[in-house]
């Protein structure tokens, strides 16, 4: 057979048929006045979604771009910028701004462990303050979700902006963008919003707006002043992806039918079934419960080749698994638990998971992993996220 | 979460994207050339799929309308035909003959057994001899397959007509349609060949012919002789529906990419982990395995409702599973395993109907299914089918 892809990897993840259907409508001109409207709605229903009352650019391009624009819109060279790293995304976020002239300091954390507030606050006080702090929401390298909130209430009344990579956990968890002070807030639309990749999504605070203003626009394609001039009229300052904002349309139809906290709620009980899971077989999970990610779960296999179970799991039964990225490559299989997947799914891919690590030896007893994971849908165990 | 639909009933089953795709295509006049010879194409490759040099049609209808195609061609009022019936689908192809006037017998059979070779004989022997013997290859409603082989043997020297239902077999069993003297065989669009409902295939052996060609035409729409008139032109008589035909490219293309041979094997392959996940979890098998079906298989479950069953399973988990038919009703469930399916939902269908029994107070130990259904592939046990 032509295999199945099952994408168990932390985005791109399955698209719902009835988005994908969406973005076959025809094209319209993204100069007109059913454009605007869309947008406009659009914007308006992603700002649920964001928890903000900021402005907020549907940008085509990937996560990485809305980083950029984030960065390259407020960062002038020499500035000093301090990159919370988690991880392979924290590390990006920092590559970004070096790239852009900052003077990056990075306070690195064991990976699979959160961002230390303690530590964080030692090196704001240590000073000079930094222009911006980067920081990640949920590190989909690790599987670790961060205190957002803690790192805002530390730089409440700083200038110090604070940009957040939330490209894996937005519209899966319960994020506060505004309580919690953060005025740069980035996602993607491959990810929890059942998207295929193209489209990034940024929220921009009043106290960003004034640094941005105040700063001479470098690059041209990300340039927030020019995006916000367009959005008064409806518009992006360039061609949009047309195709994908009906899709998002789509999607996000789905995420208000069931309510944004039944859809957090549903992502925090997957992760637990999944962690279950995961343990029955012997894996070993990376994130402690208390800083567990509700998306995407990373473990060690017991006693086997992460990239031999990885590459039998996805030649024999068609389930693509992400492996570990950066100083974590070939010792981490990561899962996702995101977006357009359900009960059946995990099991199954629990279950395939299972069987191929018995296939390279591992001493998995058969059904043990799945066993768990039913036992967890079928106590309803505890709290996770 | 709007559910997702996993489709573990016996037809409709899952159609691949690449089929759903390829129906997209822009609709084409049925009189132009293009269409002659995409339905001649068409015809050449089902005939393979049928092992058959016979004349084989594509009818837009379901395979009921195939069915009442073959009886409406040869039965003439008070005529003779004997209906072996191994369940609901047998009796239904009986009710079609006694419509058009034929003089049924039905030789019926336990439900969940196969058609018992010397009970034909001794009724044939009995004789006058029938127009026409109507037998179910693989009888969707207990999960049997009946040898046709020995009926076509049976009925070699005599006048007497075949008419095999292979609704639900073919494409996923070695159906040899000319070597076993078939001389109606009749499929439908929505199992095996992975599409949607809409279209049927019947085969007519030149024996057949001669009775056709002596018989006054009865049905406007089943009119064989226009079928024939109007396919040596690549045409069908009426409206054909194109956009399945496109879909159906795209399925035989897959069908050959992997081999026939090798679509066969998996299918008993993945009967062989149903039923091994469902002993597993104490359900009991309605065929036994030297009859049991490649493609369905029906269970009894242990002390629930089955009813109840179904319906949490399709509630709670998306996890659609039939239920018995005609005097099973209420009594089994069918679990598909054709077409567009792999391990991973398999695994995950009987993970999900063993927490399901669990839930309804079944003694069903978590992943006691899946475990032995992990241990059939990982020990790729003996033949079926």
């Amino acid at each position: 057979m032509q295999r199945k892809q099952h994408l168990f990897i932390p985005g791109p993840t399955p698209v719902p048929p009835d988005v994908t259907a969406a973005m076959t409508r025809p094209v319209i001109g993204h100069r007109s006045s059913e454009f605007a409207s869309l947008q406009r709605s659009l914007v308006a229903q992603v700002q649920k979604v964001f928890q903000t009352k900021n402005d907020l650019f549907i940008l085509t391009s990937s996560g990485t771009g809305a980083m950029e624009a984030a960065v390259a819109a407020t960062v002038e060279p020499g500035d000093r910028v301090l990159a919370l790293v988690t991880g392979h995304f924290g590390n990006r976020f920092a590559d970004i701004a070096e790239r852009w002239g900052a003077k990056v300091e990075r306070l690195e954390f064991t990976w699979g462990e959160p961002v230390d507030l303690a530590a964080v606050k030692a090196a704001l006080d240590r000073g000079p303050l930094p222009k911006a702090v980067l920081a990640t929401h949920n590190e989909t390298s690790t599987g670790v979700v961060n205190d957002i909130a803690g790192l805002g209430a530390l730089l409440k009344d700083t200038p110090t902006l604070l940009m957040v990579d939330a490209v894996s956990s937005m519209g899966a968890m319960d994020i506060r963008t505004d309580e919690w002070g953060v005025d740069f807030m980035i996602t993607s639309s491959q990810k929890a919003l059942m998207l295929p990749p193209g489209l990034a999504f940024l929220s921009v605070s009043p106290k960003a707006w004034k640094v941005i203003e105040a700063h001479k626009p470098r690059s041209y394609y990300f340039d927030l002043l020019a995006w916000r001039r367009s959005a008064e009229k409806g518009f992006s300052p360039w061609t949009p992806n047309v195709a994908l904002l009906y899709g998002l349309e789509a999607a996000l139809a789905r995420l208000f039918a069931e309510g944004l906290p039944q859809v957090w709620e549903r992502h925090r009980r997957f992760a637990r079934l999944v962690r279950a899971g995961l343990r029955g077989m012997g894996c070993e999970l990376l994130a402690q419960d208390a800083w567990a990610s509700a998306t995407v779960t990373a473990a060690r296999t017991p006693g086997v080749d992460v990239e031999e179970v990885r590459a039998l799991a996805r030649r024999e039964y068609g389930l693509s698994l992400a492996g570990g990225k950066g100083k974590l490559a070939g010792q981490i299989l990561r899962l996702s638990h995101m977006g357009y997947v359900d009960e059946l799914e995990l099991l199954g891919a629990l279950a395939v998971l299972e069987l191929v690590l018995r296939r390279l030896g591992a001493p998995v007893a058969p059904g043990a992993g799945v066993a768990r994971a039913e036992e967890e849908i079928f106590t309803g165990g505890g709290a996770l996220g």
